[in-house]
């Protein structure tokens, strides 16, 4: 390892005293050394290599370059990685840096992951969940700037940035509405989870205002899973008048209404319409037809969260990211429309 | 944001010097406060939540806990995030914080990763990447203790980290070799990539081992795509003596083809015989019947990065991690044994 070129070492090069690079790079010398004597410390700090400390910087200012993010398994699970993606750029347009630690869900590793940011000043933690879920802010945190990414800070302290599950919901809907389906059944993902709770009250919204009765039979309350998906299709299709749509609470969800579907020898979209939600990457390729579904906004919720830990003058409240719908081609109007 | 205490208030409210706290939080108060004295001042820290300053530490130590991942898209892609999980649980066993950040490839934004992590004194750097590739490490990082994974120092200057592909590609020719087949075809992935060069050297060298000789016709030039698999399964099988068995490059292409084979009605594995590479989860649930398959140890490679920056003493040379074969059901002996 070399060794790193000291102040000393600057101050040598360019002829000036360690005081006067210290004015210079610390840009505090305005008035204290020339334009000339400036330009010298500065190609002398190039020439060696020079590296300001951002450490000992951010130690007299107390406000260090640095987004702190802290996941549960944003970082190490497949799902929602963009958010980090949205995060990291925000951060690098506005001239900082994005720092994560996963905890894995871990509350000792978060107390130190929280510490570790605290003791290195960052500029404000981004405290950010896998799947949209409501959080306490573990209190350490509230030494600094905190948003809340893809979860709702319960005790109402810091802003929040989700997804707009009610109008997601609503849109999806919408959708079959518009292609003329009057018997739309839903299957639902966990209904704990404020994504379920938010698609299935923006479904309903969608049916009142066209002025149809949610018909109870037609809500399938599944797990989110393929099989749930698998499941809910056979059933749904024996109800003694069945659904010709289906907005299904997530994708995975929606591969197991194809493969139900098929398995009864029912076509999409000619037999049966299918909207789902999520629009993950790595379940794309699998659907034939195309699946007509509702993005999560992962990267610009994260790009999002990053702004307002920036912006100290945003309010307090839960910042709704829209959940645009993806068309393709799982919704036909009914048969014999 | 409440005002946090200072070492001016610990030492007001353990009626002592700052001197004194400072001495004890360092841990530098042997023989220089009563046992007693010091228990008050830590008591003192306690009750008013006072924070060691660990950047301040780190400036003085030079050594901070942290250990830096600089990765292109490891957390922002689906792939490889358990390279993070390993190594985050390796750091934190051993006293350290995984602070990650991705650039995306953008190398701007890896040269201030690296500068950022530098000035915070960081006790090395994992400079990582999302598949298995050949690196030049950024000079910069040199100056800290720098380890490769998941990619291989073109330069030879610090420890790397890499799958082993040749032993992988060994044992899953030999896993077919074991179950009789004598006619093994290989469809790779691009050639240019490492995990390519050597899953190929093995299937050579497994085959040589058992006195076969490789048949260039049975060797496909694939995409490492669904769609090349495809498109090999039906090449290969219209052969004049078609392959029994096949290795798959990764899992992706195997997908392909379990769909090329069930279009011309053969059947895994009672008419041909798969064994795939990498065990993508995300892929498991699409194999009917289950893929035999190479496991890429993401988990094991990070955990062996994050111990070899904390050993200043290991060897600069490649560190091959093994990739355990799983076996599911997509192998039997060839027909007519």
């Amino acid at each position: 390892m070399a060794q790193r070129p000291t102040m000393n070492d600057v101050a040598a090069q360019a002829g000036v005293s360690q005081a006067v690079v210290s004015l210079v790079l610390s840009g505090a010398h305005a008035g204290r050394a020339s334009a000339a004597t400036a330009q010298r410390v500065r190609d002398a700090a190039t020439t060696l290599g020079y590296r300001t400390n951002l450490q000992a910087k951010s130690l007299k200012t107390g406000v260090a370059e640095i987004i702190g993010l802290v996941g549960d398994e944003v970082a190490t699970s497949p799902f929602s990685g963009m958010m980090i993606k949205g995060a990291q750029d925000r951060a690098w347009r506005d001239g900082h840096t994005l720092l994560t630690i996963d905890t894995g869900g871990d509350s000792e590793l978060e107390s130190a992951a929280v510490e570790t940011m605290l003791s290195h000043q960052v500029r404000g933690i981004i405290y950010t969940a896998m799947y949209h879920r409501e959080v306490t802010v573990p209190a350490p945190a509230l030494d600094t700037r905190v948003v809340c990414l893809n979860a709702r800070d319960l005790d109402g302290q810091v802003p929040s940035v989700t997804p707009d599950e009610v109008t997601g919901g609503y849109e999806a809907t919408r959708v079959l509405l518009d292609a003329g389906h009057t018997r739309i059944a839903m299957i639902n993902i966990h209904d704990v989870l404020p994504a379920a709770r938010g698609r299935r009250e923006g479904y309903e919204r969608a049916l009142a205002e066209s002025g149809l009765a949610a018909d109870p039979d037609l809500v399938y309350k599944g797990e989110g899973t393929q099989r749930s998906g698998f499941e809910a299709a056979r059933h749904l299709m024996g109800l003694p008048v069945p659904p010709t749509a289906i907005f299904c609470g997530n994708d995975r969800t929606a591969l197991g209404v194809y493969q139900g579907l098929a398995e009864i020898g029912l076509r999409v979209p000619d037999d049966v319409s299918i909207v789902g939600y999520d629009d993950q990457d790595i379940l794309r390729d699998f659907f034939h037809p195309g699946l007509t579904t509702v993005q999560l906004p992962f990267a610009e919720m994260g790009d999002r969260a990053a702004a307002l830990v920036l912006d100290a003058d945003a309010p307090v409240q839960t910042h709704l990211i829209h959940c645009p719908v993806i068309h393709r081609h799982s919704v036909a109007p009914p048969k014999g429309q």
